[in-house]
């Protein structure tokens, strides 16, 4: 998956991961441990692209439908685009082009003839769907035109690691089509508050919000509004982003409309995308030495039943789990058996545990006796004694303060590892030492004081916080500050 | 969308499409027009590619949602694979390198470099997804292995026709691993009923189901069955297959299992899918001249409500037709207010009936003082005046007569034109007239015979009907007949 960890690859292909390496020890090896071990995704014979495995997908399905019915809540459409572009339509839009080029995969040949014009492999779809859009657009009736597709892209990689960066993800890409500046800037606010909506409150992954600066921004946007999440290892990783593209693909691409005066106008657009990329944040927010933990909304399995070996096992105690978990399922809880009888009730708390699912339920004989079960929850192994007449309810319960307990616990490190620094020295302890988020006045100097930054760092600009306003001197250059900027490594 | 559709599609380009050609006058065209007025799908500038859009989309999502819970149901999970495939992994299968190479598209260049290998882009993922099953079967406990995926792929074809057959088109492709033939057979068999249920049962196209002829058969299968419907004109329509792939891709990709005596055994393999070409199908089964009709069980829209102008239209008509849409939401049932001013209610029965809504609800001044709605059939226009306090009963009663109807209408369509043909002067002319199925002894010979009917008749066996015994001789060549075919000119 990764030219850094290539030879990590080389070791374990088709080798099983036994134990992971605790997170504490080593937690890029940590990460890649707990995706292949946990059947999240494993590496495939093309390099960058991986596949995502049923249990790494059921994530994705979860997450997909959560958002989904936000975006159709709020009158947005799905709809289903080329995956080609054609080159010169990928060439419209000067700075778009000169952004995505370097990373395109391109189609030459179809069957056994070459093709009159190369196709690009869609590494988003502004190109194409603008060019269809300035057909379907002809009056302020049409408008606003409210469109997202579900879809896979690609971008060239070179290095990649398990849905963090991969050649080819799977993603959303909405585009927006709005007849004044006010709507699409309106529109861009209201996705941004969605994608925190779901990362936050389905996810568990707590965010800032803000600005990316001029030279972080979408290629071709007017401006980019950002989802920034920080991961375990106190690195950033930009979890969404939501473009207010003004008239630049409108004019490109000819979008206009007649306003209600009979006047010909351009449109301004917007697009934003969130991808599989989220999985990830969500296992290096959430996971520990033990592996995975999964925030019950999006958890494919949200409890796991255990039978326990012993007296009547297959006349009374194997029956029994099966109508708890008939009795969950129908209470609308995602619950799945293990009966699986080569393994101990000890090696699948372990298993189960590592693939991070968030409530257990033991049973065994006396508890069949007692009509009762045993839940242990995956944060804090706190056991309880439910009885089987009330178990939903309480198991409902659990997941919602599991769910809970996961922000909170994220926020808390997000909140311990923000730091202010008012000069470069400071910054670059922070920045040696334990990372995290370091929000700094900076003047606003892309090329001289982000770059240099960078190269002392390794940090950049994560996003400009434009809820607050600058009074001091650019952390970097003591020049007056423009913005107060979050600064990171990131992934 | 299609070289024989290429002076149409200039004509049109850019162009709205006003009144649809009526179906009894031009079949085809018919199709074009309704595809594109309706808003289903347009062309793009990719020749060979379409958009499929909101309206058209929303029928494959819930096409998408009503097969993906019958496969979760029997178990299945999904995941996601690769885009690509190496050009070394597709040629491993000799029979399946054969069928697909010649319509494969070709990636060579990432970003500015050329790649070492060639990457097909996956005109269906045998290729790929077996030599990951190699790494993940182990044992017997890992059997069966059944996973199914949701995704695009890519033919070049040389004609091409909305829906139909594009060159990029959507499907789910069901990959499953099995211990033994039995095994393997029993799940392309309970596929292949799932499959015929969806079909029938939601999009109301009645199919027969049987047994492709060995030149027919998947590139790479011991045998493949296959679903075929009729459409409107008297052409068969292949609506879905589900492959037993032998041990052929387990032997060219390595899957095998230590069994329950510690042997190493090669599988055995299925895969099965459905496209987007499921849409062409009931657009071509249950339109009309006026246009599209949708199943209510696919209608992205199951009733329209139309607001009456007249007294107090804005104070109490609209308020109305409001409560009575979210009523109808709130019941379950998928309803659209359509209250727009430019538009008289004429325009708006006529508009939706051509966009194939199940059910429409008027409403005017003299309905809501009385407490009621007329709700009118798409299928018969019969008008039926409903109280509002049972308005959501009532619809749900008529959409599944609806339902019902469009399925009985449909196979008495098809037991009409399906005819018997024991001598081929009767074969001929029936496909020199109104065409349709023809059922009829063949003596099972691909190369001389198959060929002759195809070049006499252009018809081409459909499938072989497994539950028949031929008794007579064949209907071409008068040697003694192995099978009962059906035969068709199909799309």
């Amino acid at each position: 998956m990764s030219d850094d960890q290539e030879q990590h690859d080389d070791e374990q292909a088709g080798a099983e991961v036994g134990e992971i390496t605790p997170r504490s020890e080593d937690f890029s090896r940590w990460y890649l441990d707990v995706v292949r071990r946990a059947e999240l995704a494993d590496y495939t014979p093309i390099k960058g692209c991986m596949v995502i495995r049923p249990y790494g997908y059921g994530i994705w399905e979860h997450t997909r439908d959560l958002l989904d019915a936000r975006l159709k809540a709020t009158g947005h459409q799905n709809a289903y685009f080329p995956l080609f572009i054609p080159e010169s339509y990928l060439q419209k839009e000067a700075e778009h082009v000169e952004g995505f080029a370097p990373e395109v995969a391109w189609v030459t040949h179809g069957g056994a003839n070459e093709l009159e014009e190369r196709l690009a492999i869609r590494p988003t779809s502004e190109a194409i769907i603008n060019s269809l859009y300035s057909k379907w657009v002809k009056s302020w009736r049409d408008l606003p035109l409210l469109i997202n597709q579900w879809a896979n892209v690609v971008r060239w990689e070179k290095v990649t690691r398990f849905f963090l960066r991969t050649t080819e993800f799977l993603w959303q890409e909405g585009h927006t089509v709005h007849a004044t500046e006010e709507d699409a800037e309106e529109e861009v606010l209201r996705i941004l508050e969605i994608y925190r909506s779901l990362i936050e409150d389905d996810l568990a992954v707590p965010v800032v919000t803000g600005l990316k600066s001029q030279g972080q921004k979408f290629a071709g946007a007017l401006r980019t509004y950002t989802l920034e999440a920080l991961m375990g290892d106190g690195r950033a990783l930009q979890a969404g982003t939501s473009h207010n593209l003004g008239q630049n693909f409108a004019k490109a691409f000819n979008i206009r409309f007649e306003d209600q005066r009979q006047q010909l106008r351009y449109a301004w657009t917007t697009s934003w995308g969130v991808t599989t990329r989220l999985i990830g944040a969500l296992i290096m927010t959430h996971g520990d030495d033990k592996g995975l933990q999964l925030p019950p909304r999006v958890a494919p399995y949200q409890i796991v039943i255990v039978p326990i070996p012993g007296k009547h096992y297959l006349e009374s105690v194997v029956p029994a789990a099966k109508s708890l978990r008939d009795m969950l399922v129908k209470a609308g809880l995602r619950a799945h058996l293990d009966d699986r009888e080569e393994h101990t009730p000890g090696w699948k708390y372990n298993e189960w545990e590592l693939r991070g699912v968030p409530l257990r339920a033991e049973i065994g004989p006396r508890d069949v006796t007692k009509g009762q079960t045993v839940l242990v929850r995956r944060d804090n192994r706190e056991k309880a004694f439910v009885s089987l007449d009330n178990v939903a309810q309480e198991a409902h319960e659990l997941l919602e303060s599991i769910q809970q307990g996961l922000l909170a616990r994220a926020r808390a490190f997000m909140a311990d590892n923000t730091r202010q620094a008012a000069d470069y020295a400071t910054f670059q302890e922070i920045m040696a030492g334990p990372r995290g988020f370091v929000e700094a006045p900076w003047c606003g100097d892309e090329a001289g004081e982000a770059d240099r930054i960078q190269e002392d760092t390794s940090a950049t600009v994560r996003c400009l916080l434009t809820d607050r306003t600058a009074d001091g001197p650019c952390v970097v250059c003591g020049k007056p500050a423009k913005h107060v900027a979050l600064f990171a490594k990131a992934y």
